[in-house]
Order: C-alpha cells, then sequence, then structure tokens
C-alpha cells in the first residue's frame, strides 16, 4: 500500500527547494501581498484518511476555485435548465473570451470560463433568497466547518478593478443571458470568488465529487450524473487555456484558481489539494502543477 | 446653374412614394415611435444659400452623428493626443467590435465605431468643466441656435438598456484606455447621442466641415487640417459597414444616424442633411442614402 | 461479473430501431452512399475476451480516427519534439480553425484538428521511407492484421475536393510549420485517413493504449508516458466541437471519424469500437455515441 | 498657376536626403534586391502635360497595383456581376484575412485583399481567351505601350512561395467562389503582379481612371459609373491597413503595391505615380507616402 505521507514530503522537499516559484498575481493588491513560500498539500482519502505536509491550515483566497461549488449548487437548484445558458465544451484562449461569446450569442462555452460563472451566479442570485449568505453556508455545510468566510476586502478590491468581469457580464445582458442586473450579479460573484480556504477545508467541501454526490456528513446534494457533469467540466475546463496539458500531466479532474489553489480528485479514491501562490505563464500555479504531476506519477492514481 | 430646390423637390417626390421605407429603429420606445413618413431634406450652400423640401424644421434625434460633434470639441481641446488612443482606419464588422477591441489591446479603430466614440467622450469629460452643458454650447454655438436641446427620455432610456456600450466602456477601461469611471462616461455619452436637431440646424452645425474649421459665425474652431482629418474620418468610417458603398453611391464624407439622419458635405460647396427614420439593412437611413445618391448624381457633386 | 454480451445485445435493439439515425456525410461520393443501417460494436478486453454485435466485420473508412495512430507513429519516431510545432489544448470551433492557426502563428492547437493532424503527417513524410506503405504496415502491425488497405478512390476523391484542408496545409507552410510540400503531405494524409477497417480491427488497433503502449502481439511501440499522452488528448480533443458532451455522457478517451466510426477505451480494461455511418450535427456518429453512453452507464466502466 | 515641376524637385530634394528610407520587401529574392536609393515622381495632368523628377523611367514590378487593372478589365467583361462574389467594404487586418473570409463565407472585404483580388483574377481567367497575353495587351493599350512586360522570374518566384494566396485560393474554392483550378488562377494572378513598369507607364495607364472611362487613346474601356466605383473603392481600401491615414494625408483615391509604387489621382484633374522601394511597417512605400502628402498639401489638390 502506497505511502502517501512519504509521497507527500518527498513532494514537499522539491518544492520548497524549486528555484522558480512563478509568480504571485498582482492585479488584487490583496492577492499580491501573499509570501510566495507558501507551500501546502493535503488529502483525503475515500477511506477516511487524511494527510498533509506544509502550510494546510493556512486559509489563502480561492477565488476560480469557487466555479465548481457555484455550479454544483446551481445543479441542485435548477439541474438541467443550466445548460440551456451555459455550454460544457472547451474553450481555450481567455485572451478573446469576449469575441467568443459575440460568436456564439451571448452562450459561454462553459461554466469555468468567466462569463459562464458570471451566468452561474446569476443563477444563484435568483433562485437563493440571500444568495451571499446561502451560498456561503452551502459551502461551510460541505466542508463541515462554520468557519469559512469570505475576505470583502478582496471582494470590494475586484469590484472596483473587474473591469473584463463588467464587460462579460453587460455582455451577457445584452444578449438577455442574465437575468438580474449587472452590478448585483457581479457583486455576488466577487463574494463568491473571494473566499477563503485551507487546504484541508477544500480537501473536506470538495469531498462530494469524489463520493458521488454525498458530502463529509454523508449528505446527498447531487445526483451521481451531476457529479460525473462537474468532473468531466473539471477535466476538461478546469484550467484554463492548459487543461489539455493537466489531463496528461496528471490525469485528473481538477480546477485552480488565481490564488494559487488547485483541488484535484479521484472519484472514489481521493481528493487533494495543493497551494503554492506562484502562477505560471498560464494563470496555474506552478509549483502546484508539478506537485500534483509527481502525485499522480508517483502513487500511479489517475483517471489514465 | 444648378436649381438645387428642383432637384431636391423631385427627389422628394420619389421619397414619399416609396414603397419600401425601411425599418424604423426600435431598441428604444423613444425612437420606435417615430412616424416612419418622415422625409426631410436641406441644403446649405458655401455661399449662403438654403433650399429644403419636407420635414426640414422638425426636430429628431441625431444619435451617432453627434460624434462627429464630439471629435471636433475633442481635437480643438487636446489636438493630436487622440490619436494615441484611437486610431484611424475603417473597421466594418460592427457585430465583433468587442473582439477588435480586444486583439488591438483596447484601441479603437476609429472614432466613430461606439467603443472610439466613448474614448472621445471620456476625452470630454476629462476637459470640459461642466461636460453636459458645456457640450450642448458648443453645439449651440455651431449652429448659432439656442433652441437645441438634450431630449432625456432618450438618454435615460438608453442608460438603462445599452449594455454594449456598457460592455465596450468596460473593456477599455480594463484595458486602461478609460479615464473617468465607466458610468460617468456613458452618461455623457448617451446624452450626447440624445441631442435633437433639424435638418436645417444640422446643416448649419456641420457647416465649419465644409468652411474649412469656420462656423456660421465665422469663428474658427478647428485648423484646416483637423477639418480634413474629420472629413476624411467621415468618408472611410461614416456609414457603419456601408462606408465602401456610401463612397460610391454618394462620394461625399458623411455621417449617419440611428434615428435615421444623415450629413454630408463637399468642402467648400455645401452641406447637406437628410433625415427618414428608416433604417435598411446596415443601420443607415434607406430613403436618405437613395436621396444623396440621386443628389450627387444629378448635380454632379462629389469628390470623384 | 458483467455479462459485456448481454448489454450490447441490449445497445444493438435500441440502436436497430431508432428513428433518428443521423445524416450520413456527403462531401465524399465515396463515404456518402454507405447504408445508413448498418450498425456495430465489439469490445476486446484487457483479459483477451471480445464481444460483438452488428455489422463488426464489415470494413468502413476510419478517417480522423487514423489521427491517432498518425500520431502514435509520430510519437515513436520523434518522441517530445512533436510538441514544437503543435499544442496539446482543446480548440473547440471547426468553423474557424484558420483564424485560429493565424492568431496562433501556425501552431495547431492540438494533433486533432485537421491542421494538427497535417502536421503530424509532415513529420511521417519527413521520417517514414515509403511514408503510404510504412505507415499501412505500422497498422497492419499494431491489428495482426495483413487484410487492412486504403480505400484509393476515396482518397482521390478527398484530393479533389478536399479545399479546405489545401487551404490549412498553405497556411501552415507560410508559418513554416510543414516541411514537405503541400501536394505530398496531403496526398498522404488523404490516404491515411482512407484506410479502412472493421470495428473488430480497430479495437485491435487501438488495443496498446489500453495496454500501456504493448500491441497485441506484445510488442511495445510507444510508452507509458506516450499513452497517458494520446488518451488526455482524445478525451480532451477526440470529438471536435463535442469533447466536453462526451467526456461527461461516455467518460473515456475516444476518437470518431466521418466514417462513422468510434473507438474508445479504458486504460488497463477494454476498447470498445462502434460504427453508425448516420453523424449528429457536431459530426460524430449519432448512434455510436449514444451506444457508448449507454454502455459506459450500464456496466459502470468510465473513467468517473 | 502651379509650377508643376518645382513641386517635384522641392519634394525630390527631400526624399534623397532622406535617412529612413524605408525597408525593401524581402519576401521574393526579386524584389530583395532592388536599389532602395530609387525613388520618382511623374505626373500627368488632364489637359496633356506630364512632369518627371528621378528614377520615372526605370520600370519596377507594379504588384498590388495591377488588381485595379485587373478590376477595370472585370467589369468591363462582367459588369455588376463582380459584387456577387466580392464586398466593396474597407477591411482593414491583413493579419486575420483568412478569418474574415471564413466568417464571412467566402466573400471577400473588397476586391483589393488578396482574396478579392484572386477571386478577380478568377473572372479574368473564366472571361479571357488567352488570359495571360489578354490581360497584358489590355495593360499595354490602356498605356499606349507595347513595351510593357511581365517579369516572369518574379511570377515563378512568387509561384513557389506565395503560400498564403494558395491558402486564400483553396478557402475561396471550399466556399465555391472559385470557378477555375487553384493553381491555374494563382499562375495568372502571379503573372499579374509581375507587370513591370516604369512611372510614366504607370500615370499613362491609369489615366482612364481621372478621364472618365476614357484612356489616352481617347477609346472608353469602362463607364462613368465604374470609374466612380474604382475610385471609391481606392480611396476606402487602396493602402492595406493605412487606408484611413492616406485617406487623410493625401487625400486621393490611390493604390500601392509591395515593390514600392503607389499611384494616386485626382478625377479630371492629374494622374500622379511614385516610386521608391522601401516600405513602412504597414507595408507601403515611406517615401512615396510623405511625397504624395507633401504634393497635395503643396499643391491644395485634394478631394477634401
Amino acid at each position: 500500500m502506497t505511502d502517501f505521507q512519504a509521497v507527500l514530503n518527498s513532494i514537499y522537499q522539491d518544492a520548497i527547494h524549486a528555484t522558480d516559484k512563478g509568480v504571485v498575481a498582482s492585479y488584487i493588491p490583496e492577492l499580491a501581498h501573499v509570501n510566495k513560500d507558501n507551500f501546502a498539500i493535503q488529502l483525503r482519502t475515500a477511506t477516511g484518511k487524511t494527510f498533509g505536509v506544509g502550510d494546510y491550515n493556512t486559509p489563502f483566497s480561492i477565488q476560480s476555485i469557487s466555479k465548481v461549488l457555484a455550479l454544483s449548487k446551481a445543479m441542485s437548484l435548477i439541474g438541467e435548465d443550466i445548460w440551456k445558458r451555459v455550454d460544457v465544451e472547451p474553450s481555450g484562449h481567455p485572451f478573446n473570451q469576449l469575441a467568443l461569446l459575440e460568436i456564439e450569442n451571448g452562450i459561454p462555452r462553459n461554466p469555468f470560463i468567466n462569463s459562464g460563472a458570471i451566468v452561474i451566479a446569476d443563477i444563484l442570485v435568483s433562485h437563493l433568497k440571500n444568495p451571499k449568505e446561502d451560498f456561503l453556508n452551502y459551502v461551510r455545510e460541505l466542508a463541515g466547518d462554520t468557519n469559512i468566510n469570505y475576505n470583502i476586502d478582496v471582494a470590494k478590491s475586484e469590484q472596483s478593478t473587474g473591469f473584463k468581469n463588467f464587460a462579460a457580464a453587460n455582455l451577457l445582458k445584452s444578449f438577455k443571458n442574465l437575468n438580474n442586473p449587472v452590478h448585483v450579479v457581479l457583486d455576488f460573484y466577487f463574494y463568491q470568488c473571494a473566499i477563503e480556504m485551507t487546504c484541508s477545508q477544500l480537501s473536506d467541501t470538495f469531498y462530494l465529487f469524489a463520493n458521488n454526490g454525498k458530502c463529509l456528513q454523508n449528505k446527498l446534494h447531487i445526483t451521481d450524473r451531476q457529479v460525473k457533469r462537474v468532473n468531466a467540466l473539471m477535466l476538461t475546463c478546469g484550467f484554463y487555456d492548459e487543461a489539455g496539458e493537466f489531463a496528461f500531466e496528471v490525469g485528473l479532474p481538477g480546477k485552480s484558481g488565481v490564488g494559487g489553489g488547485i483541488v484535484a480528485l479521484l472519484p472514489d479514491h481521493f481528493v487533494i489539494t495543493t497551494w503554492s501562490p506562484g502562477l505560471n505563464k498560464k494563470g496555474n500555479s506552478k509549483l502546484g502543477m508539478q506537485a500534483l504531476e509527481q502525485f499522480t506519477t508517483k502513487t500511479k492514481q489517475s483517471i489514465f
């Protein structure tokens, strides 16, 4: 049997001695002053064991990782109707997202590019009574942890600098693919992205996607088929313009965020979360990608 | 010598009997309920004569025609610095304006596509003390007529439906090509487009572009060279995706608006304004285009 | 243990009674006159068992499925150098492939879109002594079957109608990403696509991708890591603009062709091939997609 | 009255002392070894006078300037039917010509971008008995000079390096907007572009566009209305991505070629040709553009 702790320790040693740790996202001051030397891996297995190394109890901004949680909540609210408003195909090319949106008449390529995530946020705003509060409670419930919170400074910072998201939301609105006012949807969206969690909390939260829709507390949130959909989307669209590379190097469904976090999972086996704030050129955590590649290579645990 | 009045009368007869008068713009209620049967031509010659036929004293929404006036005001304020932020090349393709903006890193192709006009509006907001008031006074001064006004209902209506303009402005902002807040710039921009004028007033206002930069009151507003720039831009970019066709059929620098107005001019000779609210498929006044084509054919007055 | 034959039989019954069998590709006469009622599934397990239903011994044109075999041959010839000339990211949007190629300076998004496959063909033409003969022998060796052949009529037909491929090849050439003359590369490419095989032969041929690089005859052709790369590419890029949908519905790496064939596989477990000539709107076999979805649902054999 | 010779002399003095003469096109060896110091201006007035300075009797490769002559010949052959296959709108963006062609279903934006010129070449191939011979005779007739010839080395050189044109032609073919075989059309097209003329010959050849369709020998080749069309197209589309700038700086209909030639004209007044092989970043003759700007500024002879 694999000694997971030994594998994590070995990856950790490589990571802390890496000379190139990537570049910390700087478009928001709150993200920019995070220490690049933070590094963590945390693993939760389907058999209930947990392993960790490094700063896995330090919270960080989950950013785009939240898009997966928003999608699963939307699935539990309106099910298949989501796909009338968002497609499920990989897109690549973050640089011309708005062009794609124009060409495809306001239907975002998938729920993990920003325009798609904004449509999902619109759905949550429409169907949740107190969107911010209810969504946070959903995340807390998945994690079984009431200490999870929004970082309001980060949310406000995005609010005042996220012009490309405002452009996308207005374009969606012009195509009648946004039901609520732009500022209301984006206010929710920026909060959603500004949730802070530790690696441990993220592994716990994502456990339902490795456990057929049941969270750690054994409550069924989404169906088997919906879990399959989420995992297929993470595999094909979870890493901006590096999804193909990740599918090969790591071979797991996963999702990254510009805060430097990555969550990946093998259905029925485990959830693994890494955190290293330095990003590579495509916007994914440089050491996190490498750590996951090493993990699946060393443990031979991947979907292929 | 050409009997201009006879030419206008003859065009008028054709126009009022036309079976296909195009389609009135409907995206704003205030524009939609304009009577399609309105038709007018008004001509002002460099020798000081005026000729008119039809409803040339009825005011209508000048919309994009205002972009030329905003440009000339910006020229008088900051001169050549404009061209650091906007290009001067024709673009075609209104459908993928945002795509173009992304590809060209936030530099709009020219000041008459919406994104370009928004940059010009940003310049006016930065350099005018009371932007709305000062711009209206500028237009009134050009026309020598203090009765010209904004239609506030039209402006407000655009404010609440112009999502594509909000998208463009936010995209400009993300490329740092907008110095003022999006809502401030667009508030001004929607007012600018919502100016109402009659054909007579428009001919008077545009007189400086046929008169080497001097308005009707003989005051010099922009230089000879700036007039040449404005006229070259009108000729190559004044008619959305129909600039080439207009250059051929009419052969005059000109600018159209979705309110159904068109102003065109022959430097040192005349300014001519038409109004017919029905638009063709490319968004230009259907009968207005035909009227101008007939006018330059019958009078042999064009740049070619 | 799953009764695979029973599962295949049940899918077969549904398929032959389907009212909508899609539309047979008609751009080549040789493909157009194939009978839409053909239907087959064939399964080969890692334990050496085979199961089949329908016309699984009738040969058909494998078309784009050949791209996977060309890629594996190129891998065994030049290894990682391939990725200097082709990327590994999903692309979507078949309609604007040339646009993508222009934007990305002649580097195709992945080896399974036509421009990427043409680059792979160029590599084979450069490195094989007798490209057509050698490639056919490679395929025959993988399948352990010397009866596999090119359909020369199909190849010639593509030669005289494949203008979009000539456009792509010339564009690649203009970016210096094609070393051999356009007509030489495309001559090879059209032959490669015109290989005919039965479902059984295809399952046998693709066996190496489910068997860590060893073919049926137990010869190692490509490394473990190369197999992982091929499978990751099939999963993210194997189905034109329906890769995301296939990843979800079926959840297996696979590749389709306009001849109506689909090969899919679960590493270490099985290869499965379907054939039904009618295509859906996205160019994939309509009943083949459905059959594979039913198969993985009923057997619970997918990567998720 | 303007002393044209003095104006030309003064421009010539500036030009030969210019420190930055641009960069000679190098994609064909035959064009690359032209001496950058060549400089010429030649003027023919409607009153029959000619003026020249510099190397105006040295032949050079007219390249894209030939597109105007091909268009006028096509006009005299099939008239308005041309516009079913080519549009008349400016396009800008030479870098994504193929993308535009894909988006617009194979209808080139105008007859002066390469794809449009290839469609015109296809028309000539269809309607001329001996296309190369007949077209050369047409040009000779316009110029009244039987010494004009193709440079066969240049034509053959383009034949073996013009991959982007082969890409465009094949794409046109895939959209069924090319009736003849690609290699036949491009063979003609490359010859057409490889005509060599002196500045004097070019001014003579283009005389019909300043003379209502009648050539120097007073023969009517195209109608008034067709001349207007050609001139409108030159004004809006004659200078790649610098048409707007040329319309402003020079204010004349004109056409440039990568051989360093530019022809421009003022209807009823004159034709002027410049030649300076160094190009600016947008592919137009650097000193030629400047010379024409100075000419129209000094003589106040422009359309504005």
